[in-house]
């Protein structure tokens, strides 16, 4: 016999108001206020077990006593990526906009795999990776609203991007070498096909061509750490006399060790030549190019056939959120498309279904967030953003310079600064261990040609400039230590 | 120069607070009276587009106006999936404590990819995995408090699950094989992998074969629609005298179809037996599996190497939340392991770095939201959720069974029936058509054996008796209109 509604003990609408509304105070608090909590957290691996019981309760708790377990439960174990004082990584999003949007999508919550599961899904989507696409100036090959093949839709990650990028271009130079040796299995072709990266790209590439089961491979980068055409030729040219087939070069724009941008320029026009797939991931990077002033980094876009940003991670719109474009989606479509009779609709074809634009069937109605964050900040907001972060990576260059016992690794770019001090690596592995040991900022290291070096990076939109001086402060005084016990 | 904080034009947080609260109400009055709203949206694709600027706006829009236009904009285009007049596909999880987790997850907002990257992202996750594997009594090897090599994991979907275990089999194959024969090479012992999978089984697992460029079988299920161990045996043995290496087969308990149960007790020991790895689909029914009257429908779990449901479909936790267990994880944590020095951290091998157990690098904080649904709900409530959507499938069941024009197709399974009329393919065809044409409720088909029917699956948490009384007899009337268009 159910339960009538009115005697059930789970959370009705009642108290998911008064809950709901304590956590947005909760949110706003913790936001203004992060930059007074140790950026690192200090605990040990397993803290959290034993401050949570064995299992699951059996009745309800009281919803007070979940917003008490936060601070007592969670806070201790948390890396405040949100802090001025944070300059690990790349920035992931976080903004008001971003949280309200979600909780529609929360509330919404609708599965948009076809456009029939919720059509508002499917176009708000369509209609959103056309704005950003014209607020970077993509070629009008990218965007739905020319009319042509082309349009965006919202991956997870970049590494997702990549991967259905690898195998739209796997596809096409399936089909196309199988044309013209219908004697060929696929297993002969697959072997035979080659990609090509950069060694300064991100680990998701590599990733990828495990993933796709292909070779994939790592060119050098020149001097600044950018893969060039001539390199990239070589490469093709050499695979070509062995036999095999190259399908698929991944150029970066703005890589993860240093933001160098790969030459687009002259890798794009190489890749044409040679029906290579050009994708392009700019997951960090790709942000700055709302500024017209960074768009010269991205020259030679209208060559590529797939480009890729997170809005995620520099735009201001909460995780997960990256923005992918094709000219020719129906690679991706054809590849995987499955097509069950409890998907199929009687409007396929008018509009995407984006189901086979991914890799997961399901997906949230994550446009919103990207409609919210465009709309509440306005391109204006969204400009100052990145032009502030730009500006505070020189800031800390300058510090950096003014104090001869540092040098900048080289070049700074966007919001990242690398740097370190002079002497060996195991100096600045040092440095590394106090600056996170002393738990005021928190920063991650890299090393390119053998040199390790420090990565200070602007993630915060809370950041002003008087964190970067805070910082500088920290980095210069974790030197004075480790300089002296040197000494002693 | 940078703009001083408090000439800013974007959101502040009192704005955020204002808007956010305003959402909550929102929230709650769309969800407590979605029953009102027309189920299926009567848009036509393309209706957005005109409604909304071309471009995004350079000055920051009113949150004021971004509230209207969810009615104006994306309200007519939304499919309600939390309406009780829903019962497409499987029901997607919506409920007041899994939104209130996902605001607080929006603001931590942190990337867990690593352990340090946010120490309680990943050990809340791991601790909840235990939590539910637990609930659903599932042996100890796959749990991380048995203090062995087992453990669980949220992936996104079940689509992604079903490529992890392959790719996990397939690596671990891959390591036996070369040791068997060390002059095979990569590609040689690919082409000779075969996985199996039943021909019921969801469209996304013959989308894992594909995309992880290796065969699967499809193998016929018996009268019941299930998947046997003597189809398996046979299939096996074919392919070892064919000089094949079978490798990988996924069982699914509850198919898309009809809610199939595919028979574990029996492909387990096969699958053990010929060292194939055995992943179980539970996707939708595994919530059941918190009520130990369903237990038996698990029967041999032991036996399997990965097992994944989705609380985000039946355990009223939002999407995206696919729980998935292994025994042995380092079989994937192997296979994809690149491992950049800006990844590194000093705890690493002490708790899990998620990143490797996943397709993604990045990944939300969405623990919290099982921690928040698990404890406000306790398991008492979650138990009875199961058990009245079962119940009300039954009553459907029982009204359709009582009008001698409709026959049930195969059995009625946790919260689906599916049901036809009796007579040809193209009469329930129009039927499914008029149904959804009147707009009142909402329903999909299949197809099995050429057999075109109906299915009913129960999708909201506010679902009440009266409300399967109001969709039966929209279906008996959808059958009035067709029936008598037919005799004229």
């Amino acid at each position: 016999m159910p339960v009538p509604l009115e005697t059930r003990t789970e959370m009705q609408a009642p108290e998911f108001k008064d809950f709901a509304k304590e956590m947005v105070d909760y949110i706003s608090n913790y936001l203004e206020n992060i930059r007074d909590r140790r950026v690192l957290p200090t605990v040990q691996p397993g803290y959290l077990r034993p401050l949570i019981p064995d299992e699951a309760p059996q009745q309800p708790d009281k919803w007070e006593d979940v917003m008490a377990d936060i601070e007592r439960v969670i806070m201790p174990g948390v890396t405040h990526w949100h802090s001025p004082k944070f300059h690990a990584y790349f920035p992931t999003a976080n903004s008001y906009p971003a949280i309200v949007a979600d909780m529609l999508s929360g509330a919404i919550a609708c599965i948009g795999f076809t456009w029939i599961a919720s059509p508002a899904c499917t176009e708000l989507e369509v209609v959103m990776l056309d704005w950003l696409g014209k607020m970077l100036d993509l070629p009008k090959e990218f965007l739905a609203c020319s009319g042509g093949q082309g349009g965006g839709v919202i991956q997870g990650t970049a590494s997702e991007a990549t991967l259905v990028g690898l195998l739209g271009a796997k596809a096409k130079a399936m089909k196309r070498v199988k044309e013209e040796h219908p004697d060929w299995d696929d297993n002969t072709i697959v072997s035979k096909l080659v990609g090509y990266t950069s060694i300064q790209s991100h680990s998701s590439v590599e990733r990828a061509g495990l993933l796709g089961g292909v070779k994939l491979r790592s060119l050098a980068s020149d001097v600044d750490l950018k893969l060039r055409g001539e390199t990239l030729e070589r490469a093709i040219k050499e695979d070509l006399e062995a036999g095999l087939i190259p399908f698929y070069v991944v150029a970066t724009l703005g890589t993860t060790n240093t933001c160098a941008f790969d030459r687009l320029d002259e890798i794009g026009p190489i890749g044409n030549k040679y029906n290579v797939w050009v994708h392009v991931d700019a997951a960090y990077a790709g942000s700055a190019f709302i500024c017209p002033e960074y768009r010269y980094l991205m020259k030679g876009i209208e060559t590529a056939d797939s480009f890729n940003f997170n809005p995620h991670k520099w735009m201001l719109v909460n995780f997960d959120c990256s923005a992918m474009w094709l000219k020719e989606p129906y690679w991706i479509v054809n590849a995987f498309n499955v097509d069950p009779l409890y998907l199929k609709h009687d409007m396929q074809g008018s509009a995407p279904d984006y189901r086979h634009w991914q890799i997961p069937l399901g997906r949230r109605f994550r446009a919103l967030k990207l409609w919210f964050v465009l709309r509440l900040y306005g391109i204006d907001n969204l400009q100052a953003h990145i032009r502030r972060h730009c500006g505070f990576a020189k800031q800390f260059e300058a510090l950096c310079r003014a104090d001869e016992r540092f040098e900048i690794f080289g070049e700074v770019q966007m919001g990242l600064a690398c740097f370190k001090l002079k002497g060996s690596n195991e100096l600045n592995e040092q440095l590394l261990r106090r600056i996170n040991g002393r738990g005021n900022i928190h920063l991650v290291p890299s090393k390119v040609n053998d040199v390790y070096f420090l990565r200070m990076a602007v993630c915060s939109r809370f950041t002003e400039s008087s964190d970067i001086d805070f910082s500088w402060k920290e980095v210069a005084a974790s030197a004075d230590e480790v300089l002296a016990e040197q000494k002693k």
